[in-house]
Protein backbone atom coordinates (compact mmCIF):
# COMPACT_ATOMS: atom_id res chain seq x y z
CA UNK A 1 0.00 0.00 0.00
CA UNK A 2 1.85 3.40 -1.22
CA UNK A 3 1.01 6.63 0.35
CA UNK A 4 -0.55 9.68 -1.08
CA UNK A 5 2.17 11.20 -3.29
CA UNK A 6 2.47 13.62 -0.28
CA UNK A 7 3.37 11.76 2.30
CA UNK A 8 0.69 13.39 4.42
CA UNK A 9 -1.57 12.56 7.02
CA UNK A 10 -4.73 13.87 9.29
CA UNK A 11 -5.45 13.92 12.58
CA UNK A 12 -8.16 15.54 14.57
CA UNK A 13 -7.54 16.08 18.23
CA UNK A 14 -9.53 18.76 20.84
CA UNK A 15 -7.67 21.00 22.78
CA UNK A 16 -7.52 20.25 26.82
CA UNK A 17 -8.20 22.49 29.55
CA UNK A 18 -4.99 22.74 31.00
CA UNK A 19 -3.43 23.19 27.53
CA UNK A 20 -5.06 26.98 27.69
CA UNK A 21 -3.34 29.72 29.51
CA UNK A 22 -4.70 33.04 31.81
CA UNK A 23 -5.59 35.01 27.78
CA UNK A 24 -8.00 31.71 27.41
CA UNK A 25 -5.83 30.79 24.62
CA UNK A 26 -3.45 27.36 23.98
CA UNK A 27 -0.26 28.30 25.70
CA UNK A 28 2.20 28.30 22.00
CA UNK A 29 4.67 25.43 23.85
CA UNK A 30 1.56 22.76 23.75
CA UNK A 31 1.85 22.99 20.10
CA UNK A 32 5.10 20.98 19.81
CA UNK A 33 2.79 18.32 21.81
CA UNK A 34 0.12 18.94 18.96
CA UNK A 35 3.05 18.32 16.25
CA UNK A 36 4.30 15.19 17.76
CA UNK A 37 1.04 13.34 17.67
CA UNK A 38 0.26 14.41 14.15
CA UNK A 39 3.88 13.01 14.06
CA UNK A 40 3.12 9.73 15.86
CA UNK A 41 -0.44 9.11 13.98
CA UNK A 42 1.75 9.16 10.89
CA UNK A 43 4.40 6.55 12.02
CA UNK A 44 1.63 4.33 13.38
CA UNK A 45 0.03 4.83 9.57
CA UNK A 46 3.68 4.03 7.60
CA UNK A 47 5.58 2.33 10.38
CA UNK A 48 7.72 4.88 11.59
CA UNK A 49 6.27 5.59 15.23
CA UNK A 50 8.82 6.03 18.05
CA UNK A 51 8.03 2.31 18.96
CA UNK A 52 8.73 0.95 15.56
CA UNK A 53 11.93 3.16 15.32
CA UNK A 54 12.97 1.78 18.69
CA UNK A 55 12.68 -1.69 18.13
CA UNK A 56 15.14 -1.45 15.29
CA UNK A 57 17.19 -0.35 17.84
CA UNK A 58 17.24 3.32 17.01
CA UNK A 59 16.45 6.53 18.67
CA UNK A 60 15.19 9.81 17.00
CA UNK A 61 16.31 12.78 19.50
CA UNK A 62 14.36 16.37 18.05
CA UNK A 63 17.35 18.73 16.66
CA UNK A 64 15.52 21.02 15.67
CA UNK A 65 11.70 22.40 15.70
CA UNK A 66 9.86 25.54 14.84
CA UNK A 67 6.47 27.04 14.77
CA UNK A 68 5.09 30.35 13.24
CA UNK A 69 1.53 31.30 14.84
CA UNK A 70 -1.50 32.75 12.73
CA UNK A 71 -4.33 32.64 14.77
CA UNK A 72 -5.20 31.51 18.26
CA UNK A 73 -7.19 28.31 19.49
CA UNK A 74 -9.70 28.38 22.27
CA UNK A 75 -10.85 26.05 24.96
CA UNK A 76 -13.23 23.46 23.94
CA UNK A 77 -12.07 24.20 20.15
CA UNK A 78 -11.61 21.04 18.14
CA UNK A 79 -8.55 21.01 15.21
CA UNK A 80 -6.76 19.02 12.56
CA UNK A 81 -2.97 18.64 12.47
CA UNK A 82 -1.72 17.66 8.84
CA UNK A 83 1.88 16.02 8.71
CA UNK A 84 3.95 15.74 5.82
CA UNK A 85 7.11 13.59 5.47
CA UNK A 86 9.51 15.55 3.53
CA UNK A 87 12.52 13.58 1.77
CA UNK A 88 15.72 14.56 2.26
CA UNK A 89 18.77 13.53 1.48
CA UNK A 90 20.59 13.41 4.71
CA UNK A 91 20.09 10.85 7.31
CA UNK A 92 17.40 12.90 9.30
CA UNK A 93 13.72 12.76 9.10
CA UNK A 94 11.58 15.78 8.55
CA UNK A 95 8.52 16.73 8.92
CA UNK A 96 6.17 19.80 8.28
CA UNK A 97 2.82 20.50 10.09
CA UNK A 98 -0.43 22.86 9.71
CA UNK A 99 -2.54 22.98 12.14
CA UNK A 100 -6.91 24.32 11.27
CA UNK A 101 -9.52 25.31 13.25
CA UNK A 102 -13.18 24.15 13.03
CA UNK A 103 -13.12 26.79 9.80
CA UNK A 104 -10.30 25.77 8.14
CA UNK A 105 -8.13 28.42 8.71
CA UNK A 106 -4.68 28.35 9.01
CA UNK A 107 -3.63 27.97 13.05
CA UNK A 108 0.07 27.55 12.74
CA UNK A 109 2.76 25.83 10.84
CA UNK A 110 5.96 24.42 11.85
CA UNK A 111 8.75 22.16 11.18
CA UNK A 112 10.49 19.20 13.24
CA UNK A 113 14.13 17.69 12.18
CA UNK A 114 15.33 14.65 13.98
CA UNK A 115 18.27 12.45 13.62
CA UNK A 116 19.33 8.71 14.02
CA UNK A 117 21.15 7.69 16.68
CA UNK A 118 22.17 3.66 17.63
CA UNK A 119 21.50 1.57 20.96
CA UNK A 120 25.08 3.67 21.84
CA UNK A 121 24.38 7.35 21.22
CA UNK A 122 25.90 7.55 18.34
CA UNK A 123 24.78 9.54 15.49
CA UNK A 124 24.28 7.94 12.10
CA UNK A 125 25.59 10.19 9.32
CA UNK A 126 24.12 7.41 7.10
CA UNK A 127 20.45 6.24 6.74
CA UNK A 128 20.01 3.07 9.21
CA UNK A 129 18.94 0.16 6.82
CA UNK A 130 15.70 0.12 7.91
CA UNK A 131 14.89 3.48 7.45
CA UNK A 132 16.38 3.25 3.54
CA UNK A 133 14.40 0.38 2.91
CA UNK A 134 10.96 2.28 4.43
CA UNK A 135 11.90 5.48 2.31
CA UNK A 136 12.56 2.54 -0.69
CA UNK A 137 8.80 0.75 0.06
CA UNK A 138 7.65 3.78 -0.05
CA UNK A 139 8.94 4.69 -3.50
CA UNK A 140 11.15 7.67 -2.09
CA UNK B 1 24.15 15.00 60.72
CA UNK B 2 20.71 14.39 62.12
CA UNK B 3 17.29 15.88 60.38
CA UNK B 4 14.46 18.17 62.52
CA UNK B 5 12.62 15.91 64.67
CA UNK B 6 10.11 16.09 61.97
CA UNK B 7 12.00 15.11 59.01
CA UNK B 8 10.70 18.40 56.80
CA UNK B 9 12.04 21.09 54.81
CA UNK B 10 11.27 23.91 52.88
CA UNK B 11 11.23 24.93 49.06
CA UNK B 12 10.55 28.08 47.77
CA UNK B 13 9.03 28.23 44.23
CA UNK B 14 7.42 30.94 41.90
CA UNK B 15 4.38 30.28 39.56
CA UNK B 16 5.17 28.97 35.88
CA UNK B 17 3.04 30.96 33.16
CA UNK B 18 2.45 27.96 31.71
CA UNK B 19 0.80 26.49 34.95
CA UNK B 20 -1.93 29.03 34.88
CA UNK B 21 -5.08 28.25 33.63
CA UNK B 22 -8.50 30.46 31.50
CA UNK B 23 -9.27 31.20 35.47
CA UNK B 24 -6.17 33.45 35.90
CA UNK B 25 -4.94 30.64 38.67
CA UNK B 26 -2.76 27.81 39.14
CA UNK B 27 -4.43 24.40 37.17
CA UNK B 28 -4.85 21.71 40.23
CA UNK B 29 -3.12 18.96 38.62
CA UNK B 30 0.19 21.10 38.87
CA UNK B 31 0.15 20.68 42.30
CA UNK B 32 1.41 17.00 41.85
CA UNK B 33 4.06 18.73 40.29
CA UNK B 34 4.61 21.00 43.29
CA UNK B 35 4.62 18.17 45.86
CA UNK B 36 7.16 16.13 43.44
CA UNK B 37 9.74 19.39 43.54
CA UNK B 38 9.09 19.17 47.31
CA UNK B 39 9.66 15.57 47.63
CA UNK B 40 12.70 15.87 45.47
CA UNK B 41 14.37 18.98 47.76
CA UNK B 42 13.71 16.82 50.90
CA UNK B 43 15.26 13.59 49.04
CA UNK B 44 18.26 15.71 47.81
CA UNK B 45 19.03 16.88 50.97
CA UNK B 46 18.46 13.40 53.06
CA UNK B 47 19.69 11.41 50.45
CA UNK B 48 16.46 9.55 49.14
CA UNK B 49 15.46 11.40 45.76
CA UNK B 50 14.75 9.52 42.86
CA UNK B 51 18.45 9.42 41.36
CA UNK B 52 19.33 7.96 45.03
CA UNK B 53 17.42 5.12 45.41
CA UNK B 54 18.13 4.02 41.49
CA UNK B 55 21.21 3.98 42.60
CA UNK B 56 19.92 1.41 44.92
CA UNK B 57 18.90 -0.81 41.91
CA UNK B 58 14.93 0.27 43.01
CA UNK B 59 12.02 2.45 41.69
CA UNK B 60 9.57 3.93 43.86
CA UNK B 61 6.84 4.31 41.87
CA UNK B 62 3.58 6.31 43.45
CA UNK B 63 0.68 4.18 44.55
CA UNK B 64 -1.61 7.33 46.27
CA UNK B 65 -2.02 10.52 45.93
CA UNK B 66 -4.28 13.32 47.23
CA UNK B 67 -4.54 16.97 47.46
CA UNK B 68 -6.90 19.52 49.26
CA UNK B 69 -7.50 22.89 47.78
CA UNK B 70 -7.57 25.89 50.06
CA UNK B 71 -6.58 29.05 48.15
CA UNK B 72 -5.91 29.56 44.48
CA UNK B 73 -1.90 30.92 43.30
CA UNK B 74 -1.90 33.14 40.58
CA UNK B 75 0.96 33.74 37.69
CA UNK B 76 3.34 35.93 39.68
CA UNK B 77 2.84 34.73 43.18
CA UNK B 78 6.00 32.69 45.00
CA UNK B 79 4.75 29.73 47.80
CA UNK B 80 6.67 27.53 49.99
CA UNK B 81 6.27 24.10 49.74
CA UNK B 82 6.72 22.11 53.44
CA UNK B 83 7.65 18.10 53.01
CA UNK B 84 7.56 16.57 55.45
CA UNK B 85 8.50 12.64 55.90
CA UNK B 86 6.10 10.50 57.28
CA UNK B 87 7.35 6.94 59.18
CA UNK B 88 5.94 3.74 58.76
CA UNK B 89 5.83 0.43 59.79
CA UNK B 90 5.34 -0.89 56.38
CA UNK B 91 7.59 -0.54 53.07
CA UNK B 92 6.34 2.61 51.99
CA UNK B 93 7.42 6.32 51.36
CA UNK B 94 4.97 8.57 52.91
CA UNK B 95 5.32 12.25 52.59
CA UNK B 96 2.61 14.92 53.80
CA UNK B 97 3.06 18.28 51.74
CA UNK B 98 1.81 22.43 52.64
CA UNK B 99 2.10 24.74 50.50
CA UNK B 100 1.86 28.12 51.57
CA UNK B 101 1.16 31.57 49.93
CA UNK B 102 3.60 34.74 50.24
CA UNK B 103 1.12 35.92 53.09
CA UNK B 104 1.72 32.71 54.72
CA UNK B 105 -1.97 31.49 54.64
CA UNK B 106 -2.19 27.44 53.46
CA UNK B 107 -2.74 27.02 49.50
CA UNK B 108 -3.26 23.66 49.95
CA UNK B 109 -2.29 20.46 51.37
CA UNK B 110 -1.71 16.85 50.69
CA UNK B 111 -0.15 13.39 50.47
CA UNK B 112 1.92 10.68 48.58
CA UNK B 113 2.85 7.41 49.18
CA UNK B 114 5.15 5.16 47.46
CA UNK B 115 5.94 1.46 47.28
CA UNK B 116 9.56 0.16 46.35
CA UNK B 117 9.70 -2.19 43.02
CA UNK B 118 13.53 -4.24 42.83
CA UNK B 119 15.22 -4.20 39.37
CA UNK B 120 12.72 -6.70 38.64
CA UNK B 121 9.95 -4.81 38.70
CA UNK B 122 8.85 -6.77 41.91
CA UNK B 123 6.83 -5.40 45.03
CA UNK B 124 9.26 -5.10 48.08
CA UNK B 125 7.01 -6.23 51.10
CA UNK B 126 9.71 -5.71 53.30
CA UNK B 127 12.11 -2.11 53.61
CA UNK B 128 15.10 -2.90 50.95
CA UNK B 129 18.45 -2.53 53.23
CA UNK B 130 19.34 0.85 51.56
CA UNK B 131 16.00 1.84 53.28
CA UNK B 132 16.27 0.04 56.72
CA UNK B 133 19.51 1.59 56.96
CA UNK B 134 18.21 4.97 55.86
CA UNK B 135 15.74 5.04 58.65
CA UNK B 136 18.46 3.70 60.85
CA UNK B 137 20.51 6.58 60.67
CA UNK B 138 17.68 8.88 60.69
CA UNK B 139 17.03 7.50 63.82
CA UNK B 140 13.68 6.28 62.39
CA UNK C 1 -32.63 11.75 27.45
CA UNK C 2 -32.39 10.18 30.60
CA UNK C 3 -28.48 9.03 31.58
CA UNK C 4 -27.76 6.19 32.33
CA UNK C 5 -28.82 4.79 36.21
CA UNK C 6 -25.04 5.67 36.95
CA UNK C 7 -24.62 8.65 35.18
CA UNK C 8 -21.50 7.32 33.50
CA UNK C 9 -19.72 7.94 30.48
CA UNK C 10 -16.36 6.10 28.94
CA UNK C 11 -13.83 8.08 26.91
CA UNK C 12 -10.98 5.98 25.46
CA UNK C 13 -7.40 7.87 24.78
CA UNK C 14 -4.01 7.02 23.64
CA UNK C 15 -0.96 8.10 26.18
CA UNK C 16 0.96 10.71 24.42
CA UNK C 17 4.70 10.30 24.54
CA UNK C 18 5.40 13.21 26.63
CA UNK C 19 3.30 12.03 29.30
CA UNK C 20 5.39 9.10 30.15
CA UNK C 21 8.42 9.28 32.31
CA UNK C 22 12.65 7.59 32.51
CA UNK C 23 10.68 4.80 34.19
CA UNK C 24 8.62 4.25 30.46
CA UNK C 25 5.13 4.88 32.12
CA UNK C 26 2.92 7.45 32.64
CA UNK C 27 4.11 10.29 35.47
CA UNK C 28 1.57 9.75 38.11
CA UNK C 29 0.09 13.77 37.82
CA UNK C 30 -1.01 12.90 34.36
CA UNK C 31 -3.67 10.88 35.82
CA UNK C 32 -5.17 13.81 36.63
CA UNK C 33 -5.32 15.40 32.98
CA UNK C 34 -7.42 12.21 31.98
CA UNK C 35 -9.85 12.95 34.61
CA UNK C 36 -10.38 16.20 34.03
CA UNK C 37 -10.74 14.68 30.15
CA UNK C 38 -13.17 12.26 31.61
CA UNK C 39 -15.31 14.99 33.42
CA UNK C 40 -15.40 16.92 30.23
CA UNK C 41 -16.57 13.78 27.93
CA UNK C 42 -18.72 13.68 30.81
CA UNK C 43 -19.95 17.55 30.78
CA UNK C 44 -20.16 17.85 27.10
CA UNK C 45 -22.83 14.58 27.31
CA UNK C 46 -24.82 16.31 29.28
CA UNK C 47 -24.50 20.13 29.41
CA UNK C 48 -22.40 20.21 32.58
CA UNK C 49 -18.85 21.17 31.10
CA UNK C 50 -16.55 24.15 32.11
CA UNK C 51 -18.13 26.13 29.17
CA UNK C 52 -22.04 25.35 30.10
CA UNK C 53 -21.31 26.27 33.92
CA UNK C 54 -18.83 29.40 32.41
CA UNK C 55 -22.10 30.22 30.45
CA UNK C 56 -24.14 30.23 33.82
CA UNK C 57 -21.78 32.61 35.23
CA UNK C 58 -20.03 30.08 37.75
CA UNK C 59 -16.94 28.43 37.88
CA UNK C 60 -16.16 25.16 39.42
CA UNK C 61 -12.89 24.70 40.64
CA UNK C 62 -11.53 21.49 42.01
CA UNK C 63 -10.89 21.19 46.12
CA UNK C 64 -10.01 17.99 46.50
CA UNK C 65 -8.49 15.47 43.91
CA UNK C 66 -7.51 11.99 44.95
CA UNK C 67 -5.99 9.00 42.60
CA UNK C 68 -4.88 5.35 43.16
CA UNK C 69 -2.74 3.60 41.13
CA UNK C 70 -3.03 -0.18 40.59
CA UNK C 71 -1.17 -0.79 37.33
CA UNK C 72 1.18 1.80 35.29
CA UNK C 73 0.61 2.76 31.20
CA UNK C 74 3.00 2.73 28.57
CA UNK C 75 3.68 5.14 25.64
CA UNK C 76 1.51 3.46 22.79
CA UNK C 77 -1.00 2.39 25.41
CA UNK C 78 -4.59 3.21 24.66
CA UNK C 79 -7.04 3.26 27.87
CA UNK C 80 -10.83 3.69 28.73
CA UNK C 81 -11.75 6.23 31.31
CA UNK C 82 -14.91 5.90 32.83
CA UNK C 83 -16.52 8.71 34.74
CA UNK C 84 -19.25 8.68 37.22
CA UNK C 85 -21.22 11.42 38.63
CA UNK C 86 -21.90 10.94 42.35
CA UNK C 87 -24.95 12.99 43.62
CA UNK C 88 -24.46 14.84 46.41
CA UNK C 89 -26.84 16.73 48.81
CA UNK C 90 -24.05 19.27 49.19
CA UNK C 91 -23.89 21.95 46.75
CA UNK C 92 -20.69 20.08 45.00
CA UNK C 93 -19.81 18.17 41.92
CA UNK C 94 -18.30 15.28 42.86
CA UNK C 95 -16.69 12.71 40.11
CA UNK C 96 -15.80 9.29 40.52
CA UNK C 97 -13.05 7.93 37.71
CA UNK C 98 -11.82 4.25 36.86
CA UNK C 99 -9.17 3.99 34.39
CA UNK C 100 -9.09 0.60 32.48
CA UNK C 101 -6.17 -0.77 30.32
CA UNK C 102 -6.65 -2.67 27.00
CA UNK C 103 -6.99 -6.29 28.72
CA UNK C 104 -9.61 -3.95 30.71
CA UNK C 105 -7.54 -4.30 34.16
CA UNK C 106 -8.10 -1.41 36.35
CA UNK C 107 -5.41 1.28 36.08
CA UNK C 108 -6.34 3.51 38.78
CA UNK C 109 -9.16 5.05 40.67
CA UNK C 110 -10.04 8.43 42.04
CA UNK C 111 -12.40 10.73 42.69
CA UNK C 112 -12.55 14.64 42.09
CA UNK C 113 -14.74 17.37 44.45
CA UNK C 114 -15.66 20.70 42.89
CA UNK C 115 -17.78 23.89 44.43
CA UNK C 116 -19.46 26.54 42.98
CA UNK C 117 -17.69 30.39 42.63
CA UNK C 118 -20.36 33.28 41.39
CA UNK C 119 -18.71 35.47 38.73
CA UNK C 120 -18.06 37.73 42.32
CA UNK C 121 -15.83 34.63 43.42
CA UNK C 122 -17.51 33.56 46.24
CA UNK C 123 -18.28 30.65 47.00
CA UNK C 124 -22.35 28.90 46.70
CA UNK C 125 -23.37 27.28 49.77
CA UNK C 126 -26.56 26.04 47.81
CA UNK C 127 -26.70 24.28 44.44
CA UNK C 128 -27.16 27.28 41.85
CA UNK C 129 -30.62 27.40 40.00
CA UNK C 130 -29.24 25.44 36.87
CA UNK C 131 -27.66 23.14 38.50
CA UNK C 132 -30.70 22.37 40.56
CA UNK C 133 -32.57 22.28 37.21
CA UNK C 134 -30.23 19.71 35.95
CA UNK C 135 -30.04 17.46 38.56
CA UNK C 136 -33.85 17.75 38.25
CA UNK C 137 -33.78 17.00 34.73
CA UNK C 138 -31.75 14.12 35.52
CA UNK C 139 -33.88 12.64 38.16
CA UNK C 140 -31.89 13.15 40.91
CA UNK D 1 20.42 51.96 35.82
CA UNK D 2 21.39 50.95 32.20
CA UNK D 3 21.32 47.42 31.27
CA UNK D 4 24.11 45.64 30.14
CA UNK D 5 24.76 46.68 26.56
CA UNK D 6 23.62 43.90 25.46
CA UNK D 7 20.68 43.47 27.21
CA UNK D 8 21.00 39.82 28.50
CA UNK D 9 20.16 37.71 31.87
CA UNK D 10 21.20 34.67 33.35
CA UNK D 11 19.02 32.18 35.16
CA UNK D 12 19.59 28.78 36.59
CA UNK D 13 17.31 26.04 37.15
CA UNK D 14 16.81 22.60 37.91
CA UNK D 15 15.88 19.83 35.70
CA UNK D 16 11.95 18.46 37.22
CA UNK D 17 11.56 14.40 36.98
CA UNK D 18 8.26 15.25 35.17
CA UNK D 19 10.15 17.04 32.07
CA UNK D 20 12.22 14.03 31.20
CA UNK D 21 11.31 11.46 29.03
CA UNK D 22 11.51 7.65 28.45
CA UNK D 23 14.89 8.09 26.75
CA UNK D 24 15.95 9.71 29.81
CA UNK D 25 16.09 13.34 29.05
CA UNK D 26 14.31 16.54 28.85
CA UNK D 27 11.61 15.97 26.35
CA UNK D 28 12.23 18.55 23.61
CA UNK D 29 9.30 20.68 23.84
CA UNK D 30 10.10 21.09 27.87
CA UNK D 31 12.96 23.84 26.14
CA UNK D 32 9.76 26.46 25.37
CA UNK D 33 8.82 26.35 28.68
CA UNK D 34 12.74 27.26 30.07
CA UNK D 35 13.00 30.14 27.18
CA UNK D 36 9.80 31.35 28.79
CA UNK D 37 11.50 31.06 32.19
CA UNK D 38 14.34 32.56 30.95
CA UNK D 39 11.95 36.03 29.13
CA UNK D 40 10.15 36.48 32.10
CA UNK D 41 13.20 36.76 34.32
CA UNK D 42 14.48 39.15 32.18
CA UNK D 43 11.11 40.58 32.13
CA UNK D 44 11.00 40.96 35.74
CA UNK D 45 14.42 42.74 35.81
CA UNK D 46 14.08 45.45 33.15
CA UNK D 47 10.15 45.88 33.68
CA UNK D 48 8.60 44.33 30.79
CA UNK D 49 7.15 40.93 32.79
CA UNK D 50 3.85 39.47 31.42
CA UNK D 51 2.44 41.33 34.04
CA UNK D 52 3.96 44.66 33.08
CA UNK D 53 2.80 44.45 29.86
CA UNK D 54 -0.60 43.44 31.12
CA UNK D 55 -0.84 46.17 33.31
CA UNK D 56 -0.13 48.61 30.26
CA UNK D 57 -3.22 47.03 28.67
CA UNK D 58 -1.18 45.02 26.12
CA UNK D 59 -0.45 41.16 25.61
CA UNK D 60 1.99 39.87 23.63
CA UNK D 61 1.47 36.82 22.17
CA UNK D 62 4.22 34.34 20.90
CA UNK D 63 4.13 34.57 16.86
CA UNK D 64 7.23 31.71 15.88
CA UNK D 65 9.17 30.56 18.11
CA UNK D 66 12.31 28.31 17.32
CA UNK D 67 14.82 25.81 18.83
CA UNK D 68 17.92 23.67 18.20
CA UNK D 69 19.17 21.26 20.38
CA UNK D 70 22.85 20.23 20.53
CA UNK D 71 22.96 17.93 23.74
CA UNK D 72 20.18 16.40 25.75
CA UNK D 73 19.80 17.67 29.63
CA UNK D 74 19.09 14.70 31.92
CA UNK D 75 16.71 14.33 35.28
CA UNK D 76 19.38 15.99 38.14
CA UNK D 77 21.05 18.42 35.72
CA UNK D 78 20.90 22.15 36.35
CA UNK D 79 21.31 23.89 34.05
CA UNK D 80 21.92 28.08 33.20
CA UNK D 81 19.63 29.84 30.64
CA UNK D 82 20.36 32.83 28.93
CA UNK D 83 18.50 35.15 28.02
CA UNK D 84 19.12 38.65 25.39
CA UNK D 85 16.90 40.92 24.13
CA UNK D 86 17.36 41.73 20.43
CA UNK D 87 16.30 45.15 19.40
CA UNK D 88 14.09 45.39 16.09
CA UNK D 89 12.84 48.34 14.44
CA UNK D 90 9.43 46.55 13.94
CA UNK D 91 6.49 46.82 16.84
CA UNK D 92 7.99 43.55 17.89
CA UNK D 93 9.70 41.79 21.23
CA UNK D 94 12.23 39.30 20.12
CA UNK D 95 14.26 37.19 22.70
CA UNK D 96 16.99 35.09 22.21
CA UNK D 97 18.12 31.89 24.32
CA UNK D 98 21.14 29.96 24.94
CA UNK D 99 21.20 27.01 27.45
CA UNK D 100 24.18 25.73 29.10
CA UNK D 101 24.62 22.51 31.06
CA UNK D 102 27.02 22.46 34.38
CA UNK D 103 30.06 21.81 32.52
CA UNK D 104 29.27 25.33 30.47
CA UNK D 105 28.28 23.38 26.97
CA UNK D 106 25.83 24.63 24.70
CA UNK D 107 22.87 22.28 25.24
CA UNK D 108 20.48 24.22 22.83
CA UNK D 109 19.72 27.95 21.42
CA UNK D 110 16.56 29.32 20.15
CA UNK D 111 14.58 32.43 19.61
CA UNK D 112 11.18 33.76 20.24
CA UNK D 113 9.03 36.80 18.40
CA UNK D 114 6.02 38.39 20.35
CA UNK D 115 3.60 41.35 19.02
CA UNK D 116 1.54 43.64 20.81
CA UNK D 117 -2.02 43.09 21.03
CA UNK D 118 -4.25 46.12 22.34
CA UNK D 119 -7.13 45.44 24.96
CA UNK D 120 -9.63 44.63 21.99
CA UNK D 121 -7.08 42.18 20.46
CA UNK D 122 -5.95 44.30 17.51
CA UNK D 123 -2.31 44.20 16.35
CA UNK D 124 -0.35 47.01 17.03
CA UNK D 125 1.47 47.74 14.06
CA UNK D 126 3.83 50.85 16.20
CA UNK D 127 5.49 50.33 19.49
CA UNK D 128 3.15 50.90 22.33
CA UNK D 129 4.13 54.38 23.59
CA UNK D 130 4.82 52.24 27.03
CA UNK D 131 7.49 50.18 24.94
CA UNK D 132 8.81 52.60 23.00
CA UNK D 133 9.59 54.32 26.21
CA UNK D 134 10.83 51.41 28.04
CA UNK D 135 13.32 51.32 24.69
CA UNK D 136 14.46 54.47 25.61
CA UNK D 137 15.11 54.26 28.73
CA UNK D 138 17.57 51.11 27.74
CA UNK D 139 19.33 53.45 25.65
CA UNK D 140 18.05 51.53 22.47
Amino acid sequence: MLPDKDLKIKETLRVRFNETDPLGIVWHGHYITYFEEGREAFGRKWGLSYLDVQKQGFATPIVKSMCEHFLPLKYGDTFTIETTFIPSDSAKLIFRYRLFNEAEQLVCSGETVQVFLDSDGNLSFYNPPFFQEWKNTMGL
